[in-house]
């Protein structure tokens, strides 16, 4: 069964979990949490929407997934406070597998160092961070490059779950 | 009467903002609060310490005022999704007054693109960003660069304090 990591911490964008994780389970993809602490509770900045944590990202191993999502709001610059989230990242894209970061997403590919020669779009407030970490920044709902799916902000959702599921139903075409 | 603009937003770090204001004010400074929307109250992440906005950034000049301080948690990056903030802290840049920011502080100065071949700190998640900015990158408790006092995080706010009412004082100093 296709696994996709969803890298989540406090005060993520509800609704950019809550979104493509439903669209994803729905396409008969597992998700499994991966964060901090494993068995803790974290909730979203708006409705605390809660989300139990699965695995440590010490221990994540991104041979063992798909696909990475990574949600918006506070939670990526939570994370990105420490190396094993930030050593997650960077190796699920040393590896050219699909990573999908949505708002402050791509603020945890900064930090791993791998927005880089990338076109990527990311929320408002990081355009100068996207720029100044060596990517095109591009201002639309979704931008596909290589192995990367980003978009801006919930509005972006429904064209950020379609560009994810076609890489998706790619990457399953190939394996098959 | 010296007066500081105190830079602020939604879920500021409550410490970060009263720590320093009280410094301030005891040391016979006027603050003025500055933000997205003049009456509203903004509240800390934490505590919700409540903090009512004077004047709106869209029509703050920095010729009134003799410094800056941006207390971080989220507020730096609520508030730099919008041009005014932006534009006043590279304004204040521009003329070389004080400029006094901790933790996500930061923030605005890379999106003012005023932290160019600069000394700074911040709060570790923006290492990354910080120096990709152009700037170097001090992992101390306050960074004096010219005109700009920088620190990482709450348990830096005395030495942030110390610096940042030195830099005060030899202004007023000057200006006698």
């Amino acid at each position: 069964m296709t696994q996709i990591a969803v890298l989540i911490g406090k005060d993520f964008e509800d609704s950019e979990y809550s979104g493509p994780a439903q669209a994803f389970k729905d396409a008969g993809y597992r998700l499994v949490h991966v964060g901090l602490k494993k068995g803790e509770t974290v909730t979203g900045k708006k409705q605390a929407t809660p989300v139990q944590i699965d695995m440590e990202a010490d221990f994540a191993n991104p041979d063992d997934f798909d696909a990475l999502l990574i949600p918006g709001g506070y939670s990526p610059d939570n994370l990105r406070a420490h190396k094993g989230p930030v050593r997650f990242v960077k190796q699920f894209m040393e590896r050219d597998k699909p990573v999908f970061a949505i708002c402050h997403g791509p603020q945890l590919l900064i930090s791993a160092g791998k927005l880089e020669g990338r076109k990527a779009t990311g929320w408002k407030s990081l355009t100068c961070d996207i720029k100044y970490a060596g990517a095109d920044f591009v201002d639309k709902e979704v931008v596909v490059d290589k192995n990367l799916v980003t978009s801006r902000q919930p509005s972006d959702i429904p064209a950020f779950i379609e560009a994810s599921l076609k890489m998706l139903e790619a990457a399953r075409a190939k394996a098959a």
